[in-house]
């Protein structure tokens, strides 16, 4: 078992994309997984057998229920909602590139995220901002990489002292 | 504004990988999205302004509120997993290629699926399954596409006769 990230990374208060430079990594946050969350948005989103039935999953493919991938996906976003993006500077994300399910997620397992910026690009034709492009991997307890992604995200720059 | 596609795609039920082959196309599907539940996603898994606050939405980028993207994904998994796939042979997903947030939702919009097959490859090392690479196109009412991806799936193949 690894050590426990902090819960925040180290960004300022409103963060723009001027706080983001190639090469930082920021390893943070703490969520848990309950039973009951899976299986919330197992029957709304991704109602399989894997996500839902306990005795069907126990002889499926994964010995027993995992999350939809698209739960872990939406609990990652939650950590990096909230703690990389800021409203003050967050005009979207055009999307994501080479997402990956590595490991099974089960109820009980803890997440956490570790960001690594890759790259960092003003806009020429629109200099008030910029597109970040982040490795992200979701970490459960014992430190094992369960999914990752390339997210990309166009963020404003820092506006000048009035 | 296109017709209406079809409820389902013409699969059979149970489905097996060897019911997919290259190059085909499925358009079917219908979800409405509703601001209750937007605001319900977007306080769980991404609680950004954009998504949530009605009046810094109209003076942010989209002019108003927009789902997560992440919602999109799950709306789109809803239609995928009960029509697409099947209990019968699913395997589980190792990834998403490619996606992309093409233009935004909002509630009160309609989504539906047009996925085409793009590869459907059987496994050599072990023949009684094989992973099928779909396009997925997410598309409102208007017949525009809102967002697309690439997902990887492996599937059982269809049991020999007993």
């Amino acid at each position: 078992m690894t050590d426990s990230p902090p819960a925040r990374p180290p960004l300022p208060s409103p963060r723009y994309f001027d706080d983001f430079a190639e090469g930082q990594v920021f390893a943070f946050g703490r969520i848990e997984v309950t039973e009951a969350e899976m299986l919330d948005f197992a029957r709304r989103y991704d109602p399989q057998a894997i996500h839902l039935d306990k005795k069907a999953a126990a002889a499926g493919p994964f010995g027993g229920l995992i999350l939809s991938g698209w739960h872990t996906a939406a609990l990652m976003m939650r950590l990096f909602a909230e703690q990389v993006l800021d409203d003050a500077s967050s005009l979207g994300s055009p999307g994501i590139d080479e997402l990956r399910w590595l490991k099974p997620v089960r109820p009980g397992d803890t997440l956490s995220l570790r960001v690594t910026v890759e790259e960092a690009r003003r806009s020429r034709s629109r200099p008030d901002r910029g597109m970040v492009r982040n490795y992200v991997e979701v970490l459960n307890q014992h430190g094992e990489t369960v999914m990752s992604l390339k997210p990309m995200n166009l963020m404003r720059c820092r506006p000048p002292p009035a």
